[in-house]
């Protein structure tokens, strides 16, 4: 449903005006249903505007440009994605933590698919401020684990440290052969995530610097 | 030194004339070198021309596109970078193999940092012809440790594979990391490489389809 609808004698209803923080919000929205329909890269201005019913010109008035608008989309996803997976703070026993948002991160990804992968070509995008943006993705979610690690009794070594974000390279791997080929079961590919991530630990708990 | 070199005089040295084969090699080879000097999206038609002192037409008529180019120079690397990783054959233990290659592969990638990255941009892009160059070196690699697995008593079931395959991603980001900040010995980064797959590879074998 777009703002430009017609009524029903074929002429433009009123536009109603949207304010700044509205319209900016607007056409996030709008850019991530197209990003659902047709990947990140297939993303143009063009077809913001014509969902939207506003001039392209409009649009760059909120975004520079087309890389600009590309990279406020892939920094939302990321901080939705980082949001959905959120450890539970009532949970003590960190395997536990693990598991659960193991959950969520599989939930995701499954509902999710194209933005996801929208966020991992960042990860070794030619673009900077893109790579910076799912590169702050794994450090958060590297943070959130060695967090824990104390509580498992594991030192946060240098080892211990490139593993864990090496860890989240691996699941990201997984996950995007998951989805697309579906060979486990959802139980089955919760359980290797869930597995791997303290056997990496512990195998970088024995490396010396 | 280009075959466009001028004598002393300052007129042009007769330009030797190369056969297909030869002129070919020696396109893939500036352009590897200006891979390592500038990275592989930096690498241009002109810039290539330029260093053979041949026309950009000429380059045209052995690649038809800049993407063309690149892509020969990315599926040239991924070769490379398997047969230098190429497990002893002499080797009969899977861990002492494990180790010599991961050897290798360390060596590859402190040689070969530019060229490395540019392989693995493609494991992610847009290109579905670069995306297969990439995916092709994570199979061969993924099949050659799998073919070890029968002698440690891993059966190769999907978790198994997938978990391989998980394994490449897991030391391109960790080997990605370590040539830039290097807070590991080059003993440690090999010990951390060498544990990480055994200890994998384990996990994922107690998981069930």
């Amino acid at each position: 449903m777009t703002v430009a609808d017609t009524s029903a004698d074929g002429a433009p209803t009123r536009r109603r005006r949207m304010g700044p923080q509205e319209r900016r919000r607007q056409l996030l929205d709008l850019g991530q249903e197209l990003v659902a329909e047709r990947s990140l890269e297939n993303v143009t201005i063009e077809a913001v505007a014509e969902r939207a019913g506003v001039s392209r010109g409009l649009i760059f008035h909120y975004f520079e440009s087309k890389q600009d608008f590309h990279l406020a989309l892939v920094r939302e996803q990321a901080e939705v994605m980082l949001a959905r997976t959120m450890p539970p703070a009532d949970v003590a026993d960190p395997l536990e933590v693990l598991s659960r948002a193991m959950d969520a991160y599989i939930d995701y990804v499954e509902q999710n698919h194209a933005h996801y992968i929208g966020v991992l070509r960042g990860t070794l995008s030619v673009d900077p401020a893109m790579r910076a943006v799912a590169d702050s993705a794994r450090i958060a979610m590297t943070e959130r684990i060695l967090g824990h690690a104390p509580d498992l009794g594991i030192a946060v070594t240098p080892a211990v440290e490139l593993t864990v974000r090496g860890w989240t390279a691996y699941v990201e791997d997984v996950m995007i052969r998951w989805v697309t080929d579906r060979q486990l079961s959802r139980e089955a590919i919760h359980a290797l995530l869930v597995a791997s991530l303290p056997a990496l630990a512990a195998a970088a708990a024995t490396v010396d610097t």
